[in-house]
């Protein structure tokens, strides 16, 4: 079946405007095996929106559109459809009377220009809206169906899930699904994981695709099942299959965060942990507490960002900041052993660096951060030249500590 | 001039896919004072692609297309725009020999199928594309324009800031320029400026819209001028008048943020800040450090995690703990106290509270936010119940930590 959807309203055609509704759409067509074969971003004029609609109907036998269907001047969607389509607009006595309902549960007059949301093209299926005050409508044409959804994401959402999703599999003839899955990878670039995983690519073309994010490489991988239980079992295949090209820089699937990964791999030792940051400014400690859970193991963080805080706070020797400069490797260990003895944690994390884009140097560039990892075993101890913005330098600290003390915390199982 | 654009590439039809490029073409575009009507994304099907650049050609002036011009089979976006306006394809020679010396240079042996990407549209104008392989390519047809550009993002944003742009401004007869400009308001939610902005919307409707983000609202404005200098002029007035309706509720203008508002406000005094962070785990210090250059006001951030941590680093009483639980207006106010004294500084913060999603009790629910700002003047503490998730709660507490600390400012000065 070919499916497109319509998103409606002239917000989105600003430079800001990024349509949420067509995601959602999306995931939830392909959880029914439907592909989306074309979105339309559109505004509120008429003219335009009856060619979409024609245009539509001329190529997909699906169509979703959303937004255009309040009380205001400016909702002409439903008008726009019965043009393309040739129909009448008629009054839904019903939808009326619940409109009434509403305003007068609530003591307020029934204002009169809330009528058009009870107005719907002839012959089209009403689709409730308890959480607004506009419904959607369904229309077949021509063995095509037209589905019109409110532009309120909760809303769209709302009507969607209630009114639409079970007609929709009942109308859905294909017997196969098509799932994704997202893997993350941590500790290589995307072209290392490009170059480890060139066979795959080759093979599984079309259906596998990297993108980079801040400090992580997603794998998004696509397949087509007879169902739900079969795709999963090809995921699970892959999934086996990456763990041995990758070892352990796969972090894992779906939703997984290496601030989660780390607090799991704390959790299951008992162990605690402490934090000396000062380049990234508490975004590290903030990233550890953004687990639920977290009090179980995070007992405390230091943003040392100043040189006097790093000197009082955490017991860094004054003369080691005097003869080796606040970022070195000295004053790095010094924090991450500081904060980890002076809080009684198993695992302490020392952070220092220059975020920029000032105050680098020849010797001391933008970009130069030193991590200590401290724990029983010893202290480790890390230099990195990090590139990008302000946010990008602190982000990539954050992420390589918490790398770091993943490792220290999966060799030592 | 009606205008639309065309993102190619089946990846923008995933549940992920949000196309970037069309944003930033829209922001240029809008620049030259030209409104994008209509957007489609579309996968690398050449007969939906045909059909789509026939349904644009009928409908707009310039048809901006972007992806879909590579090496691979996969890239049909040039035929399909020949077939849909009846042209054949032909080999440029100059492109190629461009290309075979990029890989000459690079000592690699010239791939075969890279011709593809020197085969053009007959009678286009080429592109140059230094920073990639594929060129783009401008046809005029019937006094219509279309441009195909790479689908890469900064290869894009290379080719038409260098290649079209000085054309296009050429071509634009439109002596009216469309201009945006963005307001941010903070300490009110989006009803409230609704309401005291009323009269505005009804009066500019179509060209003012409220967009309800973490924490802030913003004001988006669009005007239509003879020129950039013009539009200028009429944003100065609306800020002026936003100013009085709004207050100091009104933070600014454009990219401005909290964080940066705050961090002036301290370099003006001279002043400085230290912070003492529970729920928020280290995300105020954070925010505040994300400002280049805070290190001058900035002196140190305490993540007192662990109620060990208050009684330790921030000299929080133990028996105050005790009596009135550590999240509690007294402790808040202790933290925000001791964290000033021990670190010397003007200002101190404090923030306590119950991030969630568990944690909560009837009398503590998850949301429930102390937070203290200490200062020579006193510590003033504020109570709120803060809704969302994790994340959210988080954020929505710094924000309402540096709102605090952004009006003792602005009182003192």
């Amino acid at each position: 079946m070919r499916v497109e959807i319509i998103s409606i309203g002239s917000e989105m055609l600003a430079p800001e405007g990024v349509d949420t509704n067509s995601l959602y759409l999306t995931r939830e067509l392909n959880r029914l095996g439907l592909e989306v074969q074309l979105k339309t971003t559109v505004g509120d004029t008429k003219e335009i929106l009856v060619d979409t609609f024609k245009s539509a109907l001329r190529r997909s036998e699906l169509i979703i559109a959303t937004g255009g269907i309040g009380p205001t001047a400016d909702d002409v969607t439903k008008q726009a459809l019965c043009r393309a389509i040739g129909r009448q607009m008629t009054l839904d006595e019903e939808v009326l009377d619940y409109l009434k309902d509403r305003f007068a549960r609530r003591g307020k007059p029934f204002p009169p220009h809330f009528q058009q949301q009870a107005t719907i093209p002839q012959g089209s299926l009403v689709l409730k809206n308890p959480v607004g005050t506009a419904p959607g409508v369904w229309i077949t044409e021509n063995q095509k169906n037209v589905i019109l959804l409110p532009g309120v994401p909760h809303e769209m959402e709302y009507v969607f899930h209630n009114s639409v999703l079970l007609r929709l599999r009942e109308i859905v003839k294909e017997s196969q699904i098509l799932d994704r899955r997202v893997f993350k990878v941590v500790g290589l670039n995307e072209s290392e994981v490009d170059q480890l995983l060139k066979e795959e690519m080759a093979e599984l073309k079309g259906n596998i695709s990297l993108l980079a994010g801040w400090g992580e490489i997603e794998i998004r991988l696509k397949v087509i099942g007879r169902d739900k239980a079969e795709a999963e079992r090809i995921f699970d295949q892959y999934e086996a299959h990456l763990r041995q090209k990758l070892g352990s820089h796969l972090l894992g699937k779906g939703e997984v965060t290496l601030e989660g990964v780390v607090g799991e791999l704390l959790r299951e030792k008992g162990a605690t942990l402490a934090v000396a940051e000062s380049c990234t400014g508490g975004l590290l400690g903030s990233r550890i507490t953004d687990i639920s859970g977290s009090s179980d193991y995070f007992n405390r963080g230091i943003v040392a960002y100043s040189n006097v805080a790093k000197i009082e706070e955490l017991d860094v020797p004054q003369e080691l900041i005097e003869s080796h400069g606040a970022v070195s490797p000295e004053v790095a260990k010094a924090m991450a052993e500081g904060v980890r003895r002076l809080s009684q944690t198993d695992y302490g994390i020392g952070i220092t660096g220059i975020a920029g884009p000032t105050g680098g140097t020849p010797d001391k560039p933008v970009g130069l951060v030193y991590i200590g990892v401290a724990s029983e075993a010893g202290t480790r101890v890390e230099k990195f030249i990090l590139l990008g913005s302000r946010k990008k330098v602190k982000f990539q600290s954050a992420q390589k500590a918490l790398e770091m003390l993943r490792e220290v915390l999966l060799a030592k199982r």
